[in-house]
């Protein structure tokens, strides 16, 4: 498999967990979002959205779409499952993960905040925006789970939701949020962190760290 | 079950189409979300983002996020289907879904909008955004299912994607955009449209339709 990403790509980040913890490897090709790479031709014509993360298959075929993506990986290779079995469960997971994955991270994504720079909004005011997103977003995050019993977002094991969740609290730092404030995240965040198939996964450990 | 929802709301508005072919009823309550009834304290106690949908079960459960929602309507209610059964059918009909769910609507949603009125951005400004997020999200789209054998998004019958796209292109229409370019799009939004279970769902079918 080949699985075409970009070293601080949260979307890519969420997949190279996964296929850490379902020991699959993959051919890493980096894409330089900030030089533009990801609209190169070559590129749009495996992935028209002109985003990473794509993963192509052994097969030929080519997948789209972090979760869609983790949830393919999580159907084909059910070992350790990345979701409950229970359906209710299930549904909790994946909205705790599209909570993240819908309504923070494209709103602070390179495409968002290179169209409010074009619109002349000032670098401060960029990274405002894109800490404003990841603060309101992880606030409800950590309500979502304030319930629930640890370490991981839900329960005992990894789910999807701290495979989305570990990559955006990085991201949160970045963009000089205080993440003190949500202790549950923070404990899911650091079992997650524990396991070598996150620790692998982290931006700073790809060949394309900058 | 209750669907706490909004007329305009186009995660609202792909929950009702699920509901609706899978011959469920629920009790629909509206919040105003131009009044902000959505963040009101006894809404944010059932759904901390402050968003529409949220669907209660009967047994009192409560889910949120619309994708979340539908994924566990489908396993809970498996006729008709609204996934493939293959795992990269899936997929591929997965990944379209989230293109609309996580990087059109939420950049285009309420609340960021009203994010750019606060930053000074005058109305014809936010309506272009919306527009932008609208025509280049759309335009992918229909690349990912240009090949696609109709008449709906992937193939004879509708699935999460067709759930997504007539929502998000009655969306595209409010904010002017052309969308006569996308054919396969039209397509399936024709052939969606002349489900019952889709036209019962459209905003202005419902009761609180301004």
């Amino acid at each position: 498999m080949k699985l075409h990403g970009y070293f601080r790509s949260s979307a890519a980040y969420r997949v190279r967990i996964a296929l850490n913890l379902k020991g699959l490897t993959a051919e890493h090709l980096p894409h330089h979002l900030r030089k533009g790479e990801q609209i190169a031709p070559d590129y749009l014509a495996l992935n028209p959205q002109g985003l990473v993360p794509t993963l192509e298959g052994n097969d030929g075929s080519v997948l789209t779409q972090s979760l869609a993506i983790i949830e393919w990986l999580d159907e084909t290779h059910p070992n350790p499952p990345l979701l409950p079995g229970d359906p209710l469960r299930r549904a909790k997971v994946r909205a705790f993960a599209l909570a993240i994955a819908c309504d923070i991270h494209p709103v602070q994504n390179l495409k968002v905040l290179a169209r409010l720079r074009q619109l002349g909004l000032p670098e401060e005011k960029v990274t405002d925006w894109a800490a404003w997103a990841n603060r309101e977003g992880l606030a409800a995050c950590e309500t979502l789970i304030k319930g629930e019993k640890g370490p991981f977002c839900f329960g005992d094991a990894q789910t999807i939701a701290d495979l989305c969740l570990v990559p955006q609290l990085a991201n949160a730092r970045r963009f000089g949020v205080d993440v003190s404030g949500f202790p549950r995240l923070l404990e899911a965040e650091a079992a997650a962190k524990q396991m070598k198939a996150f620790a692998d996964a982290a931006p700073d450990r790809q060949p394309d760290a900058e």
